[in-house]
């Protein structure tokens, strides 16, 4: 399916419950975080989590990630494709190879 | 773009750094939740948040949610329609046009 | 130190920098999540995290849960002892002892 | 009441559910994020939130921030008052006054 049918149905469904007043930049944002951790509750102690469980919690931060995209007027392929550009370059593989050190450690 | 060219581009960003090994769900979760954060801040005083600099930090909430929908093999757009189908039953047009209610207060 | 000392050496501080205004509940709030991510970035991808550096972000998510206590006009020693309370009840000794089962579950 | 007194409260309740196994420095980070972000969501939609609510969750922050300093082998207060120390160097008066503009743009 391509990104503009996922944002026609997100789309649909914000304006059939009158819900876009809601969406502010900020009040995506929080959602964005809340339901990220969410996700990360799924993994508090350690202990593997339940495959259901994480497409569900995923699926909601993504959810408000394509709200986001759609309200400053991008799309997140776009958005993913430029900063990973970006980051190839403050990576560079020779550097970064194997390791987690962030980029201003390198 | 489509979805598997995206995942291709990551796949490969990964690969080549040999930073497969650091994505466990729960390490991408982690990273999910902290990029989050780093966008909520772009908006923690209530001011307007700088348009390139929410792109740059919803771009890497999304890229770590690609990761994680690669890691538990299904992809974001499944995932979104799936959750918007099982959303859109529990709050029923009627009961939920225009309030921000909970589903279990509607 | 005792608790009022505390809430009078963050007080003086905000008040010097008239930043009350900024000091609304929710932007409290948004800021405890926000310092609680960079706490937990200390522990990214699963290596030790360095105790300066845990010290440091934690007394950030520290100062706003004073600030948002002060704010609410309660504080923390009361907080965390009405909890223990609500919390020891919602997990018997008998039930929860060595199992990180949620209460809901038990 | 004293810290000292706040301490050995937790330390009984997770003693006497043998809970201290599960309290890594990281589940401890992992859950004071969690925790926070569902003191958040009290201020998801930009609603008043209900102080009782506000309390619950706050609580629930500060018992995980509790937890981690024991961990860490310092204490809230030290904490606080070492950072506010560093925090009030990095935003002079006479710079930061009314202003929340971060300390590496002022």
């Amino acid at each position: 399916m391509t990104e503009n049918a996922i944002n026609n149905a997100l789309r649909d469904f914000v304006t059939e419950r009158d819900w876009g007043k809601f969406h502010t930049a900020e009040n995506l944002a929080k959602s964005i975080t809340i339901e990220a951790a969410e996700l990360l509750e799924l993994f508090q102690w350690g202990n593997p989590a339940s495959p259901d469980e994480v497409r569900d919690e995923l699926a909601d931060v993504l959810t408000y990630c394509y709200l986001l995209a759609m309200k400053i007027e991008t799309n997140p392929h776009d958005l993913i494709l430029e900063k990973l550009d970006k980051t190839s370059q403050k990576y560079p593989v020779d550097k970064s190879k194997g390791v987690s050190t962030k980029y201003d450690k390198l």
